[in-house]
């Protein structure tokens, strides 16, 4: 049942309590919040919005609107060598959110803030008419000079990628009822769930601070975001398509129409990690990833030269995907 | 004419301009920002959301919307006692906002990070169906343990507001064609620019870092924003209500109908200082607001108490003023 809630009400009973370990939020009693800043340390700061309609359905889940919102920032930071600490939000709310949807909005923020360990530290609620829109700030720390840069790739780096590549393009056909035709009902459910929930690889920060000439998250696609890094570093970069890992359910999904693999390699919202790191420091990197517990593959190498990347199939041809996936624009 | 722009252009032509001197920045090619922390200091964040419709109308010039969007930060930091230097955007922008919207847009966001010395650190830019949807996060800092509080106000302290209070108020009504009637059309432009451009009193900051034991900025009206900080800091207080300061435009119209008193009080968006000050330190307070440039007038004081404050005539009665004004929300 919507019923409006005012400001006073959601800050005090649903957004207060995500403050309350946090003593520089001041219970968000105040207009601004408090950050203790140390001695030889830096900080990394991003910023991502979702707005209802476009960045997720009316119909999601609230609770996993919530999680997005704070995933996409989180592995924004992971790629960034860095553990998040703090956020802020700015939530705008329209009339027809009652209780019901503020309180699952919160219980999913509650449940991620502290399964990832960050606190909430301040924001604005304020109304809107339409719909929901919401943007989270958020901040993460490390030692000084040790976040990783989205340039820095130098030629010769082999280039990582954590977890499967193109299941959330996929999952975004899957949930829009227009294909991967003929998949079973597990695929489809597991396709479209890796959409509504990323799963960020914080766990990965600590071998990207160490072993990482360049990191960013693929939020926009594997193409776009490969070449995005060869623009920043003024490079280029070969991959093999065939060492592109791909679930189960993907790779089923491409064999039944191969047109489908531009869609995984094009397609954006994987957040996962793309890295490229010194050739001399693989072995290291590859046996830190795996203590930390996340698959990582190698699947090319930066080269000199500024043409965009080249994509090889198993028979030494170059094919060639657009970048259409998934632009948040 | 509005066409479309591509998140791309907008980075590379308006945005990525205001990042120049900010090196953190890396000219908005990385998906986040660096900050370096000193030892020493401490950083004070705060976060305001703009939406067309309810924070704006849609026939605000952009240059103002931007330079809103900055100043209510800029007011909230300066009212902590503390200095911005780093800000961030989250922009949602219709497809009916084009070139010309963003280019005066950008222009009133440069014209104000110059003026108050800050730099666009990094943001997110997305499309929205409808609305303009903004939010800015700034950072500001000071030496540790130096910034203000909104709670800290003791018994005994002498309240002080910068500049004049209600003209805000007074200028949305003017805006709106209802009112304040029979004013001068001096008076009344002067009015609705208040409401349309807030001024932040960043020069005070200092003053407030040394001898304000509680500080915010007037953006509720006078009358809830004093009861928030009794609040927060578990006190009430007493207002001599001849005592407050009105522009001579506010004045003439509250003497033409005096139930505009109560819209000047209770209507927001003043984004003066509200402060408390140890009696002890009252000279030297107005000597240095004075050094500033800025006026500030003790209109009451800090006493014991849970009550709401009580608003004083000349009469000694008590007046009662709702708070309706203006909540965001």
């Amino acid at each position: 049942m919507a019923e409006s809630w005012s400001e006073k009400q959601i800050i005090a009973e649903v957004l207060a309590p995500l403050a309350a370990r946090a003593p520089g939020a001041f219970g968000l009693s105040d207009d601004a919040a408090l950050l203790k800043t140390e001695a030889g340390m830096e900080q990394i700061v991003t910023l991502d919005s979702l707005i209802e309609g476009v960045h997720f359905r009316s119909a999601d889940p609230a609770r996993f609107v919530a999680k997005k919102a704070l995933r996409v920032n989180i592995s924004d930071l992971a790629a960034k060598g860095t553990e998040p600490f703090a956020w802020f939000l700015a939530l705008g709310l329209p009339p027809t959110r009652g209780e019901d949807w503020i309180r699952d909005f919160a219980k999913g923020l509650q449940e991620d803030q502290d399964r990832f360990g960050l606190h909430l530290h301040g924001g604005d609620t304020v109304r809107s008419p339409d719909r929901v829109v919401l943007s989270v700030t958020m901040i993460g720390r490390c030692v000084a000079g040790r976040s990783v840069r989205r340039f820095g790739a130098r030629p010769g780096d082999a280039i990582y990628v954590s977890g499967t590549i193109g299941d959330s393009a996929l999952g975004l056909l899957t949930g829009a009822g227009e294909g991967p035709v003929d998949l079973s009902d597990a695929d489809s459910m597991f396709l479209a769930r890796r959409f509504l929930l990323p799963e960020p690889r914080t766990r990965l920060a600590g071998a990207l601070r160490v072993h990482a000439n360049a990191a960013m998250d693929i939020s926009d696609g594997l193409v776009g975001d490969l070449q995005s890094m060869c623009v920043a570093g003024k490079t280029s970069a070969e991959v093999a398509i065939e060492r592109i890992p791909l679930s189960d359910a993907a790779r089923r999904a491409i064999d039944a129409d191969q047109a489908l693999l531009a869609t995984a390699l094009g397609g954006g919202d994987d957040y996962e990690i793309l890295a490229a790191v010194d050739n001399q420091r693989r072995n290291a990197f590859e046996r830190e990833a795996a203590e930390a517990g996340v698959p990582v593959t190698r699947i090319g190498r930066i080269v000199d030269g500024r043409q965009p990347p080249k994509f090889i199939d198993e028979h030494g041809r170059e094919r060639s995907f657009a970048s259409a996936g998934f632009s948040h624009f």
